[in-house]
């Protein structure tokens, strides 16, 4: 323990040193780097895959099943698209350039000129369980915005990450940047995270990628601000005045074109004037796409069939299962949402517009929509170009967590002599 | 414990009912109540003065100082000063109206209209040391921006306290809110500061006022997202080329003119190329508004008079001691403001414009200025109108944290259909 905990916090005051490199860098230093690293990932293609199959044997013996083995896989088609993603990222506007680093200029009667700049975070961790090409997609939206990052992934990926790390310092050190602009928690112990989440002096911001045990730990450890990308209990509340076709649709959508996805469709909710009407209609059509549904008593009765119902209300399926209620009201479907929802995400359908506003302003959710589907609570679909994941949190970024949510700010102060009288 | 624990839970669903009805409510409605909160307290203001009484009695048998007993006490001038403080805070703008609330407002090419728009973040817990008065001005602060208030007060001022909240209370229901908008937590143990950290269901951002203990127990426990108001290790630099006349009267000005707060100067920074000549004429000054002064071998050289050396370059004094050190150059001084400094505010005074850039890019403090006293790092010198601390994080807020600070944001989309593909 005492020797991982050496280890790892050694990590810290060289990711400091490199954020404070990457901070007063412009935006074609940093493009440049993100390109040395594109280009080096194709040009160790070898390196990579031949660390990946370390990875899948691993995997093999562990017993992963076929599609985690895919998921871990690396190949040349996907290293390819990897890069590709950086390139892209590298020719996204940096919110950090001259044009648009100045959020406020304004000058006080004394004469102190003010403003108020983006700068980066610093150091962020993340901490994540999924696929190696995490380790990239993650850390360069980080660098793009100058910031370092400690990643810690999975440890079924640890030699594909450990490679895919080391090439992205060597392409840092020919871009004259430090190596340590991204580094990885090389072991992959329960222990690394606790002591992660202690690093407060020099990670200034952590975000933990993955499911409830990990949230929880990074959640109950951390020192530091925490920016959860967490469950999404997701609502579709379809109002008696709601065109029912446009329900039907927004429904499919929201429940089956990706289910296992935080943006997708939890629970239905019907309001009781239409609930005879529509569940019969609704429920064929999501049973034909191998949608399984719970349900209320009131459901029930509206389907006129038993439905089982749902052991609870607050469980993100992330599967083709539904759970329906009926609801009496506007009143009884925003209870439900600020009751049991995550507040992710959540969306009305209906025709009346006074209603739709007033679900738009009574339920606190990250998003909230009016007759469209939950699944764009999304950064590419809002058109901010890259996401590093969608917030569940409150402060500082709330859903699609973009370029500007992986800035902050300060305050640049220009005078002739003022002093306070 | 036990019961404890379920005293103050029972707080949580109560501050996060208040908050919703808060969240839905206009401009106007919340300025209703802030002047029904100034009205209450000149109403009551004998009932105040008597729970005040309590704690004044309270405080002379624990032998407070009597510079702590006058912090404490409330007097009809200081509940009119109170009652003045809510009513401005009334006159100020809402963030949260219709005039300022929308963000960024547009339109995806499949016709899906976004807005982010400001909302409150909701229950902010406050936990502080200070004088009663606090439980007031925060509060508003928090009023004003619809978020409702869980506050935990120092011990000395708990009878005041309850007075005041009760108050409070009161005017809300007169106003048309819950009695709980704000709530304080009843009892001064210990404990009560674990058990409120853990309150993240409830308790969506908690903000620590005091010293470094109160500060270390929150960042410790807390499951929420915490606001520090930190420290602040301030400096000031004096480089080659500067004014020194200038240099003289921001330093008198940083140190002296209120060194009890956290924007006051605590370590004085002098370039080796002007310490002979300027060392001498500073200390002088200093030590004429009676400043005490702390120095490295350099400074001592430069003085020509050996000083005491700082026990470190870390402390928060307060008081009227100075830290002074003798750095080679700008880089040299940077290196020190980043080792040593909290990040709070720094000074360059120069006359060369390109030297106090490279000064300004490169210190990562909250608030960095050039020919000014580090004083100005305050929401009221900004021209904020009002301001709740300042922050000394990275995340949400950094700097003065004002009204639009206390806010938090969520994406509204209005569609007609509109569907993932």
């Amino acid at each position: 323990m005492s020797d991982l905990k050496t280890q790892i916090e050694a990590l810290g005051p060289a990711a400091r040193q490199a954020a404070r490199a990457l901070a007063v860098s412009g935006t074609a230093e940093k493009n440049r780097l993100l390109l040395a690293i594109a280009d080096a990932l194709e040009k160790e293609q070898e390196t990579i895959i031949a660390a990946n199959r370390q990875d899948l044997e691993q995997g093999k013996q562990a017993g992963l099943s076929a599609a985690m083995l895919d998921r871990l896989e690396l190949n040349p088609k996907r290293i390819a698209a990897m890069a590709k993603g950086v390139r892209e990222v590298s020719s996204l506007a940096d919110p950090l350039d001259d044009a648009d680093k100045v959020l406020k200029d304004w000058t006080r009667p004394n004469g102190l000129h003010l403003q108020k700049v983006r700068v980066p975070i610093g150091v962020i961790g993340i901490i994540y369980e999924s696929r190696p090409n995490v380790t990239i997609d993650a850390s360069v939206l980080c660098l793009k915005t100058g910031n370092a990052t400690i990643l810690r992934g999975g440890k079924e990926a640890i030699h594909s990450n450990k490679a895919l790390v080391e090439i992205v310092g060597k392409a840092a050190v020919s871009a004259g940047f430090p190596k340590d602009v991204v580094s990885l928690v090389p072991v992959t112990d329960r222990e690394a995270i606790p002591i992660l989440c202690a690093m407060d002096k020099y990670i200034d911001l952590i975000i933990p990628r993955g499911g409830h045990g990990l949230v929880e730990t990074v959640v109950t450890h951390a020192r530091m601000p925490v920016l959860k990308h967490y469950h999404g209990v997701c609502h579709v509340y379809v109002h008696a005045n709601a065109n029912l076709a446009m329900a039907e649709k927004i429904i499919l959508n929201a429940k089956c074109q990706r289910p296992g996805v935080c943006n997708a469709m939890e629970t239905l909710l019907v309001d009781k004037a239409i609930a005879k009407q529509f569940l019969p209609l609704i429920a064929k059509s999501l049973r034909e796409k191998g949608v399984k549904l719970f349900g209320d008593q009131a459901a029930s009765e509206a389907l006129g069939e038993k439905l089982e119902e749902p052991v609870d209300w607050v469980t993100e399926y992330l599967d083709l299962i539904l759970a329906v209620s009926v609801v009496d009201d506007l009143s009884a479907a925003v209870e439900h949402i600020e009751k049991y929802g995550s507040h992710h995400t959540d969306t009305i359908v209906t025709n009346d517009e006074t209603v739709a506003n007033e679900f738009l302003r009574r339920v606190d959710s990250a998003a909230v929509f009016w007759n469209a589907s939950t699944r764009f609570n999304d950064g590419g679909e809002f058109g901010f170009g890259a996401e590093i994941g969608i917030s569940t949190d409150k402060l500082h970024a709330r859903g699609p967590m973009a370029l500007e949510e992986l800035t902050s700010y300060k305050y640049v102060g220009r005078g002739n002599g003022q002093i306070r009288g």
